[in-house]
């Protein structure tokens, strides 16, 4: 099974690095807030940048109907009982058209802290959710992804008052796991720490383009 | 597998019938709130009922010892990287001792909305938790554990000021997938509606201890 998605993984991200997309795959629990951060990007981005999403559930279409709202493209993957999204329903959500030319493709997975972590879609990096709500001690708990995840993005943080979370902990765990990683803070219902999220993503998609570009001339030379 | 599994759960439930132990397994996203509702539980009812644990996670001992320190007997199943936790495991926990002789045993079981859902621990029921953080369109998009759960308890209800999350349509939602299911709503950090939980574990436990004397009764006519 891994071996097949592998395969499915390398086309996809061949496929959409020839496009010059910046693809991430989004994984969290359920609840954690990943369509809302995906609402909050198209918000800040939208209009400098052509954005898709695919977006994995088990039942209902109503994920990728929020974001359709907001004018972009999106498609929606059910899985009917799967755990978690695999490389080849991503190829098969790209061939069926309207996610071409974008400059981003984020890719929603099913909500679950486990599964999702060991199936590379194609993507250029992971990136983990955890709301504040959860609380501060799912790092060391769920340690697979935050290890793997390039970004990690603590959400809900306008909850910070109301919950018990100290920011310190969580920081220092993710820190742990992965000591390459980054931590992001933000709360998409104010629009608070946003930016440095949506920053992230601007420089990574100058960083792959310029990437592209210097592979292209060392391959005409 | 799920045979394998089915004749271990067959074996934990007849063992833990012929105890008289009422078992529950506690279904929910990583923060939803289940070892947070095991302490309300045992504050509640640890002076009129032995109350046990097994509480299973990815990693650490954290909330088996949660547990321990206010004088509950856990055991800890760490799954390694497995997203559920198995009949086989609960087995084995049992069979280590410390959980003789209870009127009650909670399974935590790993935070997935989603793969806990197909295996049988031996329980009585299945009890999924929603945190009001976790949004109000949860059950239909998660339908397996709650059309499954013969108890849905959302949680967090002091957190209902802070969050949108309308209590009818969670409510409609799950009434829809298991008409013969019932909802509470609590908080286990204010105590708001624990009462109405812990009045359900102490009935369904005079229940089947009835049924149970009701067998025997009949066994020996």
């Amino acid at each position: 099974v891994l071996a097949a998605n592998a395969a499915a993984a390398a086309r996809v991200r061949s496929r959409l690095r020839e496009a010059g997309t910046l693809v991430v795959n989004l994984i969290a629990s359920p609840g954690a807030g990943k369509t809302t951060l995906l609402e909050a990007t198209v918000a800040q981005l939208g209009e400098r940048l052509r954005i898709g999403a695919i977006v994995g559930d088990i039942a209902t279409e109503r994920d990728a109907d929020r974001l359709r709202r907001l004018g972009v493209p999106a498609r929606q993957i059910t899985t009917g009982g799967a755990c978690h999204l695999d490389a080849r329903q991503v190829e098969g959500a790209l061939a069926q058209g309207g996610l071409d030319g974008l400059d981003l493709l984020l890719i929603e997975n099913v909500g679950n802290l486990i599964c999702p972590t060991s199936y590379d879609l194609g993507e250029d990096w992971k990136t983990v959710l955890l709301s504040v709500a959860e609380g501060d001690d799912k790092p060391f708990k769920y340690p697979g992804i935050f290890a793997r995840a390039a970004f990690a993005v603590i959400t809900k943080a306008d909850l910070l008052p109301h919950v018990t979370f100290a920011l310190d902990v969580a920081r220092a765990q993710i820190a742990a796991l992965n000591p390459e990683g980054r931590c992001i803070v933000l709360s998409a219902r104010t629009g608070e720490g946003v930016d440095a999220w949506t920053g992230l993503l601007v420089a990574a998609l100058a960083a792959k383009r310029a990437e592209i570009s210097r592979s292209a001339e060392a391959a005409r030379r």
